[in-house]
């Protein structure tokens, strides 16, 4: 919606970063965990550009945060997703899926591990909190289970890391992707992690006090100007290229990891119990009907995402439809996220997708469809 | 957001009447469950007026079904309301509140029940789906919980018993407040109720089909038409002036039935457990600590709804907040609902209100705003 219509009154949640973001030129907003998310700068490809060239700042305080303490919190935690998280070391993050009794996904969050028994779920666009509370109030587990006030940014591209150094010293430098530290910046608490929504280098920023939003946002953006920081929004043309999901387009509480190609984060061989484990342990041994794949679509560059889910069909018959599609600058090619039936997702095999212009002709082909290790060693 | 700003993705769903709103006008929606709703269709005093002296019909799939069946159903769907059930016929719509182990609210919904063991929740803007899936994990019950295919509509207006007349016979009539009935329109499968969200006479017509959306909508609007039918939007202000709740606005995980003065909606002295009881037990003993007033502002009439939670002050101390505010055209004053601190819940009794545009004063005043009977009564 446009900066005139953001009235409609207090249902939707504003952001800590609201009024700085309308500043710096935000022109459209999108709703993501009941709050406002900018999703508009100006030209999306600019954004992009300014991604992978440089660096953004985006307001993602919709990604809410779960939090689990309490003395059975870790094991309450590995009751909520089928990765095995017995490794998993305070200061870590992983990504996991949270997976219902059908195995269906319910969301596919960053799990992370502040402390022994005190656990974020930080969030992709579903109520985990009411999934979580629902789950604890027969599980004879002693967790406490809140939303706590806590609004990330992410600081992605590949000057992030300068603009890191600048702002938290060079010791930052040596954080693993994948690992948390707790930090402050002129006496704002932060919880600050190598993870993001890009395929890029990047940080996000955890905001634990949200009177300071505004603050955090100008020091952030201030340290960033000599580097070429601009204010942004999570890129569908980055994420897409990168193979990440966007929950509710490409999975929802009907989809199965596997059908994904995640079988990497279930762990049905791991003594502790979680839910769907049953579930899934059959999908696995019967193999998934349907399974994603990758499309590069023939026809002239898409003005922008798809709309719809776009039927696909091979044969005349409808095997399938794309849950994403965007056209590339980059790779000059209309990329396409989509769930097919197994039998059809065949490397090369040629599929006809009808979009909102009519029918095209399309190619299935690997994910991601950008990757940087892959395009340098190929270099 | 605009028309032209509907796409960036498949991320949020549209409604089975999607395009029938956009043919028939509508030219802003918010977000509500994951998924448009139209919430603009020009002026929204012209959509107010048309509500209170003829009848809208309103795109309201956004309200998404949770659907419990199974050989446990009754005694699972009390397990999630404080409210009594146990006299609740096959056929009945009950207003319940869903709470958590702490007695917070978690949603706002209407029970529908279709038969025996087979309830829909008809949900306000919360993951209930999430939550029942929880509770029913270690709950030892045997039951299923789904979304179905359900898309309401709303026909609320004083000429929407016409209207319902004219599609379903006269029979209709005889249906009372607060109960359903399955019915179809030329073959297309529907619960029709008594019920909606507007404070007016009206229906809820719940499709049981989504590929009918399109015909289920052009149906109503043209048997609507002689009856000066228009295509609308739920109403700020007849809600408001209804003392309606609107979920995360008037009320969260944070707000307990007590605060609203719902005391009526909890029903501690049955024997059936529900999540909660022993939190509202103590809650009811000790008394909230805040209540939900009714404000009238001393101040020109607003342009539109409150964007912010507005503080409330009295003697320079913050008392509370303005949670929904807006102007009714006909009662000529600026209306809201509040939350405030139990002391200061003193009807006739002025406070300070922090709007957008300043310091206003405002006196506490009886709920609802607005109410037929009680004018008649005094006419």
């Amino acid at each position: 919606m446009h900066a005139d219509d953001f009235g409609f009154g207090t249902q939707i949640r504003k952001s800590p970063y609201f009024d700085a973001t309308v500043r710096w030129g935000a022109q459209g907003f999108s709703v993501y965990n009941h709050m406002y998310i900018p999703r508009d700068f100006g030209d999306p490809e600019q954004n992009f550009w300014n991604l992978v060239n440089d660096a953004i700042l985006c307001d993602v305080a919709v990604e809410r945060q779960v939090e689990i303490t309490g003395p059975d919190a870790a094991r309450f935690v590995q009751l909520l997703t089928p990765r095995d998280l017995s490794k998993m070391a305070v200061g870590q993050c992983k990504y996991i899926l949270i997976t219902n009794a059908q195995g269906g996904i319910l969301n596919d969050p960053i799990l992370l591990r502040l402390a022994e028994n005190h656990f974020w779920i930080s969030l992709a666009d579903s109520d985990i909190l009411l999934w979580a509370q629902g789950v604890a109030v027969h599980s004879g587990l002693d967790v406490t289970i809140t939303e706590p006030d806590v609004s990330p940014l992410q600081l992605q591209g590949p000057k992030s890391g300068l603009i890191m150094q600048d702002l938290f010293g060079p010791e930052i430098a040596d954080l693993r992707y994948y690992w948390l530290r707790e930090m402050d910046l002129d006496g704002i608490p932060l919880i600050v992690s190598r993870t993001g929504w890009s395929s890029e280098l990047g940080y996000e920023i955890y905001l634990r006090d949200s009177t300071h939003g505004d603050a955090l946002w100008e020091r952030i953006m201030a340290a960033g100007l000599p580097h070429g920081l601009k204010p942004g929004h999570t890129s569908s043309i980055r994420r897409i290229e990168g193979g990440m999901l966007s929950y509710h387009a490409d999975a929802d509480i009907h989809t199965n990891p596997y059908e994904l190609g995640l079988g990497r984060l279930v762990n049905l061989d791991i003594e502790a119990d979680f839910i769907g484990k049953a579930a899934l342990a059959q999908i696995h041994a019967e193999g998934p009907k349907r399974q994603q794949i990758g499309l590069v679509l023939d026809c002239a560059p898409l003005s922008g995402p798809n709309t719809r889910f776009w039927p696909i069909t091979q044969n005349g018959v409808q095997v399938g439809k794309v849950t994403s599609a965007v056209y590339s600058p980059r790779l000059q090619k209309n990329i396409a996220l989509a769930m097919v039936d197994t039998e059809a997702a065949v490397l090369g095999a040629q599929v006809e997708v009808t979009t909102n212009s009519g029918v095209v002709g399309a190619q299935v082909v690997e994910r991601p469809f950008y990757d940087p290790k892959k395009t340098i060693a190929a270099a």
